[in-house]
């Protein structure tokens, strides 16, 4: 049987972790020889490996589960496509400048940091326990710092007062962030100087295309414009009809005002966006039943307003009844984004689903719902899930002119008795002369009881209208003439609304690495220290078995090229590890780049044909003939059975070598 | 028996495949209801689904398969960076201003494009076969223009020097590419107006990165330096140890001046690149066996030298043993690319392998060979692949001062008896004080044969060295003694050369589009017109099997159902076309869409679950139990099977419905 691991023996260390992270190189800081730029990180190769799985399985579990019509659209993008979608204007942050060295600071961090670091000097004065334990070296430092004197009480009164602006941080405009810097005399805490008055700057890159210069352009912060943009093209290859998704994996780019948070806050990142169009009259989903009573945590808006961030669990199919979640295909998306999390590997005890409160949310949007992941640094969202209405098609059709609108046939067309206006437009031009189009404008505009009124005048020779200028116009049944008539609408046109759930990449793969790691406790004779491991589900797993050649002698090669090719060969990526380390320490380093699997080639390899298989997490050894242990290997990583399973299967490894 | 197909039978038409590839939105100008940027696209549903699986192909063909470090790096990169790869001073176009209306062209396009207009109006004149058939109708119409007179006779003379002038084009300087613009009379052709002098336009887009202004940034032009600048952190991760290869997919961005030839000259891109570490000592391939058989189209310097494009077909070992191609490790991945381009689709008879004429190259290169791929516009380099020695790793080197070498442990220590100097610093310092580091210096540089000399001094009791600045120094035996020592170095230390297949994704999927594309010849009785069909392999096919239910009536809803989870479990991307349009109508659109095979579910299918199986080519049809079909479809997409293997199977459907 497979033994049981205590993971939580050792508790979390954030810089261990982080030391694993850069050591085996999943990421680090974009040019690091030449200094490094804050907010840009490189992923090398187990990074870049895990992105890669996590996308694939999010292709999988959205776009080809549910038929999505997917894109790959420009980033750069000329600037009046970014004007009509409000983000030249509106996508901004607020900014302060140290009034004597001129460094740069985001007002409401700036804010946020020194209160916080003064409430947690009061808290150390006071003598209840400081900081929580998760919170990394660099960040408790800064706060350190920022509080000045560490341990300063703080009147009762005041205390309250930080708390509550703390509460309301993303309510404050920027005016009144500068106005809490004067009235709490809050410095920059690098220097102690006053900062200035908060100044909006926009986060987009821009740049120019072409060679004159007369074209600005931006690099796009998020993909979705490029969906919307494509809206018309997307219909018809749809056969014109709604619902239907598009789906984007790719790169976006904002320009942070002073980016400190490692992959969570970042200059350039990769998201995976989904744009599901749907009837605003019907938003109803036919899935809805497959995912009905998948429970989820929720922290809904009501709960916030009153100051509280109790979570409670419900069904999304009870969410969407009691109306807490706006709809259906709303809470559709959420329980897929809840169930493609778990399936990656978050921990569901640090997931949950908060609604923005009112002022937070954009002003055309009906509900939106993002997915905190928690993490060291606290909850972050990861993923948006909003309904943003009509709100981008319309913008993008009225300033281009061209209809981002979906015509569908009525089964059942509508047939209307109308009064229907009709000019003697030859009559009407000579009368009137330049009159005539502001008559007929007017007469056009008016409701059925109105016309049914000029209509009755018109039968006794004569009907006055009154023009948009105020003028009063005579109109005789020469000119104008109000017949009934029998109208047949065969066709509904409407603006589609729109889902849209948004996906984070670098934020899911940095939580999922903190909620993946663990430490190894010293073994009992103390003789081995503390050995990281990231327990990566197969799914996601850079690579997914090691294979370990005793030694870098050529007697081996024949077999490890054959190993190889068999698991090539079964769709399972291996790496081989023939360095001259001992056979513990290529585990151990393998333990650390979260390899599930292991097997070992050694003397009995090559004279009978077995090969020991190793699991991660238990450490556990079996042994069994070379096709065997390869045969269950893939049964492992495509989920046909369990390590309980592969138990059953293959004997306890009891070799006389002392493996690790 | 599969019948045969004659893709001929109707010549190729440029005109039809773009108006398929609009229509299909396989992709489509980017911001298009915006009026279109230039060399801007966006992909579309069955675009990207051919993009993912070509590089999906990619990864398993090169990453996969030689198990390199896959790397996903930043693209917006700090100046430096560029400044010292030569980007800055460097990475530019000439182009030259219209005097008038300030129009912006690129130089040597308008030289040629008036030089070639003036060639084909005077063979006009002289009544000799005009443009060649493959041209697009827009580019046609622009040279005319550029042509002026469309037939203009020329003097036999000037004939031969604009020809001369065409097949040097790549040689002209700016200021030369000025001097024919004036010799010549060289206007732009859209308003005859003169044209400036060329300057030279960086094809970089800018940036600036943060808030402040202070950093500028750029867009890369290629991922290449993302690699090199990572190069230690990859060293580390292959245990030290040359040869290793880097492998990135991903956007890279060039300000072209004015592109104008669709997804072949674009100013964003995918690309693939590889980067290939190796002893600048060692260039062979440990698999280079496994290749050399592969016969080759070589295009060699010494043939374009002599004013020819006569091709010669070798095999890569034979054009590696007879020195055509530099090295094992070159002419490997040319043999590997040359593969792969085959294994998506690229017709043979239209690739060659194109060797950079001297001044061609890059100043650092060995050697570097482009495959070129014929389509409508001529040969056009789709991949690249080049010997760039120890350029790069040196170049960031030194301006970093961080190490890129490889240290590599040699198997027997060198040892030398050596002479070495030995200091009294104590006495050093007391004498000379201010001169003492330069007299080290001095002496430090010294060979061996001077060393002798000085020591020979030393025993005479006085040495004289001089200084760099020229000062004669006196040295006793109490300041430096030159003792004979034994020395062994155990450890190589050399900076790695690379070679690098760089991959233009777009460029490829469009020649691909064209390679794969033909036209149905009308049916006998003259009732179908031409129907356009893309014969894409299964293996990159954006939709692997269409699903077409008999009409859109609920009964066919379970197993539509049923065969597209079918599908689903068999890995088989499928997608179902239940729209009202005839089956005749919506095969042929799946044809335009590259679909190979289509599945029909009619009432014998709900009845005696049967169903029938379309080929797109041939448009055969065969019929057969649900499951069965299924299951040769799967082997058909995994290439087990052919369709004469499928046929074997299946017999042919002779069903009393006309299908099509």
């Amino acid at each position: 049987m497979a033994s049981q691991v205590d993971k939580t023996a050792v508790p979390f260390d954030k810089t261990a972790l982080e030391g694993v992270l850069n050591r085996r190189f999943f990421y680090a800081p974009a040019f690091e020889i030449y200094g490094g730029t804050a907010g840009l990180y490189d992923y090398g190769p187990p990074g870049s490996a895990l992105q890669a799985n996590i996308i694939a399985e999010w292709r999988k579990h959205f776009i080809v589960e549910e038929g999505m019509l997917e894109l790959d659209t420009t980033i750069m993008t000329p600037a009046p496509v970014f004007e009509t979608s409000g983000h030249v204007a509106r996508f901004a942050d607020w900014m302060v400048k140290d009034t004597k060295t001129g460094d740069v600071l985001r007002a409401d961090h700036l804010v946020k940091n020194v209160l916080e670091a003064r409430l947690a000097g009061d808290k150390e004065a006071r003598g209840v326990a400081a900081q929580p334990a998760a919170e990394d070296e660099k960040d408790k430092k800064r706060k350190k710092k920022a509080a000045k004197s560490a341990a300063v009480k703080l009147a009762d009164e005041v205390v309250t007062e930080y708390e509550t602006v703390l509460a309301q941080l993303d309510n404050f405009s920027g005016p009144e962030l500068g106005e809490l810097c004067r009235k709490y005399a809050i410095h920059n805490p690098d220097t102690d100087n006053e900062v200035s008055e908060p100044v909006q700057f926009n986060l987009m890159f821009r740049s120019s295309i072409g060679p004159t210069g007369a074209y600005p352009g931006y690099l796009r912060p998020e993909t979705a414009q490029g969906h919307f943009l494509n809206f018309s093209r997307l219909l018809e290859f749809n056969n014109g009809r709604v619902p239907f998704a598009s789906a984007q994996v790719g790169r976006s780019f904002r320009n942070e005002i002073s980016p400190r948070a490692g992959l969570l806050r970042v200059r350039e990142f990769t998201m995976a966006e989904i744009e599901h169009y749907v009837d605003p009259g019907d938003k109803s989903h036919p899935r809805f039943a497959e995912v009905r009573d998948t429970r989820m945590v929720l922290l809904d808006r009501g709960t916030q307003a009153g100051g509280h961030t109790t979570t409670r669990e419900l069904t999304i199919g009870e969410a969407v009844d009691q109306g807490v979640v706006a709809n259906e295909t709303l809470g559709y998306f959420m329980a897929r984004i809840h169930t493609f999390l778990l399936k990656i590997g978050i921990n569901p005890q640090r997931l949950r689903f908060r609604q923005h409160m009112a002022n937070e949310m954009a002003h055309y949007a009906t509900d939106c719902w993002d997915a905190e992941i928690h993490n060291s640094t606290g909850w972050t969202e990861c993923v948006g899930c909003a309904d943003r209405a009509a709100y981008d098609l319309t913008v993008h059709s009225n300033k281009t002119g061209h209809p981002l609108v979906v015509r569908e046939a009525l089964k059942e067309p509508i047939v209307e008795e109308k009064d229907v206006p009709e000019w003697n437009k030859k009559v009407l031009g000579k009368t009137y002369k330049a009159d005539a189009s502001k008559i007929t404008e007017a007469v056009e505009k008016l409701d059925q009881a109105a016309l049914a009124e000029v209509k009755k005048a018109l039968e006794g020779g004569k009907a006055t209208v009154t023009l948009a200028d105020g003028r009063q116009i005579d109109l005789t049944p020469e000119v104008l003439t109000i017949p009934r008539k029998t109208l047949k609408t065969s066709v509904r046109e409407f603006t589609p609304n729109v889902i849209e759930p948004s996906f984070g990449l670098g934020r899911i793969l940095y939580t999922l690495l903190e909620h993946s790691f663990w430490i190894r406790a010293p073994t009992k004779d103390g003789e081995r220290a503390e050995r990281g491991v990231l327990s990566l589900p197969p799914l996601v797993a850079p690579t997914k078995v090691l294979i370990v050649p005793l030694s870098a002698k050529e007697e081996f090669d024949p077999l490890v090229a054959e190993v190889s090719a068999k698991f090539r060969k079964a769709g399972i990526f291996s790496r081989v590890d023939d360095s001259n380390a001992s056979i513990g320490k290529r585990y151990a380093r393998n333990d650390e780049l979260g390899t599930p699997y292991g097997v070992t080639l050694d003397f009995a390899s090559v004279q009978k044909r077995t090969m020991t298989l190793r699991e991660r997490d238990t450490m556990d050894q079996r042994i069994g003939p070379i096709d065997e242990v390869i045969a269950t290997v893939a049964d492992l990583v495509h989920h046909r059975i369990d390590w309980e399973g592969a138990c059953a299967r293959l004997p306890a490894y009891d070799g006389v070598q002392a493996v690790e």
